[in-house]
């Protein structure tokens, strides 16, 4: 490993200790070529291992340099490790040899040397794209992102659970789903028998099996993929994406939940920001000028109720009428951001008929609500969903049998039979989470191979 | 969170700081009723919240006690945290108050108090099971050891991808998928227009997405769930699965990957004991009184030539006669971790007929060989299997064409094209980890919510 390790070196914010560096002296590097600048008296080559955003500066003797030694190509040096006269750099590699692993065919390699590719040129090369300086950094905070949100959770005594992908239930009843059967199923059509007995879906929420969990284990999450089949081609939507969601037992207070959002929030934003700063950096400087991380030093709430008042009290109009009882449209979410001051909005306590059967009645009225929250965020909306649960099995029962679902979820019944307690939980989207600090317009630039209708590359 | 955060403290090796403990004097402590006993002078409770597997006992007067304070009952005490006398526990609490949040109807409940359920009983409720102690035994040690696989790859530089779930790949050719439809498509049967425009299916591995990865980072890694449609009502085999894989570029030598192999499992394995302890002595003394945890201290390395010479030479007769050429099937995999003294045991270059395209040729002969490694354990079978990549493009040219892949697979010859690195990886069934190091015969009860054919629960 030592013989690869030299890269991290360079991403070390200070030097590295001259013991370690004494091990490091005679070096071999191996990396994927990033530029060739071949001068009179010597040769500069940038190589790059992906472990930071930063090159690694090679110098060597232009008698070094060969016909296949271009960009792309993979290299493996072996040298002296210097401290470099550039201010730029801490140290570069005085190569003795150089040698060229896997040429890179530059003619018909989509990518070229030195240029800033726009997203949707490198989307096109999904098994390429990651060479890219800005899917590299993409993919780096995306990896530090998931490490962070392991560590949040399990740091504050939750016990991660595994739900399922495949499932029998169709969780909220809600949406497209996809189904599945083996693929000599699909082929005949006719009288099914099914691989299952019943039909499977891929699931669209790991909810309603936290809530199994929550039943002996007071903190629990999930982070995994979830599924839509849903015909968008929106900048904010995917097939398949991820999300993490924990559910908490014991806890009677919405209040509890946004602050566990709260808090994951800002635990993983700063562990990303931390680990890799220049990487965030490239994202505010290239592609979103504008951004900015706000840590969540300030947010807003505010009722359902009151922000219905606020959009009818706007001075725009929206293509969609806002009226008590309908849902919220991404223009509404916009502009109650908009309104709040461009921070975080959690919107609280949503009409009872427009939530699923399982969150919480508030017993409130005229207008009757559940205790539903929603945190909306600038550029991106809804970013998190939650709500307190139905524990009392007489309002869960009778809110069934109106749905006509009661016979399907009598286990869900049992979680209120035996020790239910009052809980509650959330999800956040992960794709838009990172949409979200680091300005990324469209979704599909912050997963490493998007699936979305019309498209399943690879 | 402070409220119920005093089940963590009984978990704690030695007994809390005064300061803190000072704060926990006066406590809420909320879980469920593991036992009741009711003496004269003192009503006994032991409490659990999933935190670990000990209880908090509670102490109270009788005339505390109720109707529905039953086992399986949700309790809130609020009481005195004191040193306790007896020398089971640090602590116990002496209660003030006790109510029944939520009440169990322990005639219908499936658990009985102090009952110890065989795991295939319990199995029977996938929406209770939890509330066994076996089960919240394993579901803790599960998260530990998640944790540990993220930490390991983490602290050792691998950048975390998360391959893709709905891929339009057939990755290996083996075995029958599972695939995708909208629920709306699944209705409809004759001439199926698909939502991605191709038809898809579940991931059987990652390692062809990591593969495009290991071409921009030289150590990734993807953790994750995958898929098969086997209609088998094995011990060792799921529909849904969980899989560990790693790559690893700028390698060429398979030591270099069943070095990871072994860091890997040991890494793991000393986070879940020294993390859990008491949950797996649990399945040591009750569930594989025989099991003990072999830490890697000795393992064995033979060829797969080797190994079948061992076979043919074996005393016992196989249903299977072993020849060169054949897999190694479960009868001859036992015979072999046997035969080297019930230690891990890594199984290298096996037949080029026998292997995936994708796996480097040895160009050796007679014996046409390719360099892959399974890793055999007692009790097990195979735990990790893995491989070098072919790297060179002629060579998997030739290969995928003689195969008739070569139009499917032209993105992966892109790969070879663009600066090729020597490189390979492995993957690790993660429920199989699970049951090696606990000694559990039935891999159904290792996950949450297990998935096989004929049955999809929830």
């Amino acid at each position: 490993m030592l013989k690869f390790a030299i890269l991290l070196f360079l991403s070390l914010p200070c030097p590295p200790d001259p013991c370690c560096f004494a091990l490091l002296w005679w070096q071999n590097a191996g990396g994927w070529v990033r530029s060739v600048r071949s001068q009179k008296e010597v040769l500069f080559l940038h190589i790059n291992d992906g472990s930071s955003l930063e090159n690694l500066q090679v110098v060597a003797d232009p008698s070094l340099e060969k016909r296949d030694l271009t960009f792309g190509s993979a290299v493996e040096v072996q040298g002296k490790l210097v401290k470099s006269p550039h201010k730029m750099q801490n140290m570069e590699l005085q190569a003795e040899t150089i040698h060229v692993v896997g040429p890179c065919d530059i003619w018909s390699f989509p990518l070229k040397m030195k240029e800033r590719h726009p997203l949707e040129y490198v989307r096109q090369f999904p098994h390429l794209r990651c060479r890219n300086n800005t899917l590299g950094s993409l993919l780096r905070i995306r990896s530090e992102a998931t490490a962070g949100i392991h560590s949040f959770f399990q740091d504050n005594g939750y016990v991660h659970i595994h739900t399922p992908i495949i499932t029998s239930n169709d969780c909220e009843g809600a949406g497209e789903l996809f189904q599945i059967e083996t693929s000599s199923e699909a082929k005949e059509s006719a009288e099914k028998t099914h691989f299952f007995n019943v039909p499977a879906f891929l699931t669209v929420s790991g909810q309603l099996h936290l809530e199994v969990m929550a039943g002996a284990f007071t903190h629990v999450f999930t982070f995994g993929p979830t599924f839509r089949a849903e015909n968008s081609q929106s900048r904010r939507h995917l097939a398949e994406f991820y999300m993490v969601e924990a559910e908490l037992s014991f806890t009677e207070s919405l209040q509890d939940i946004m602050q566990v959002m709260e808090d994951l929030f800002k635990t993983v934003t700063s562990t990303v920001l931390s680990k890799c700063p220049r990487d965030v950096e490239l994202f505010h400087k290239y592609i979103a000028p504008a951004q900015k991380v706000i840590l969540f030093s300030s947010s807003c709430r505010i009722s359902y109720s009151e922000a219905v008042e606020i959009l009818k009290q706007a001075p725009q109009t929206f293509v969609f009428k806002p009226e008590w009882g309908c849902d919220l449209q991404t223009e509404h979410e916009k502009y109650l951001v908009k309104h709040c001051g461009e921070v975080p909005v959690f919107v609280v306590n949503y009409p009872y008929d427009l939530k699923p059967f399982y969150m919480r009645d508030n017993e409130d009225g005229p207008q009757h609500t559940v205790a539903a929250v929603d945190l909306l965020v600038p550029g991106v909306g809804e970013l998190c969903g939650g709500s307190l649960r139905e524990e009392r099995l007489p309002f869960l029962e009778s809110r069934l049998r109106r749905l006509g679902l009661i016979d399907a979820y009598q286990w869900y019944l049992d979680l209120r039979k035996f020790g239910s307690v009052p809980h509650g939980g959330f999800g956040m989207g992960f794709e838009r989470y990172l949409q979200y600090i680091l300005g990324v317009d469209n979704i599909k630039d912050v997963i490493p191979f998007p699936r979305f209708s019309h498209s399943c590359l690879l």
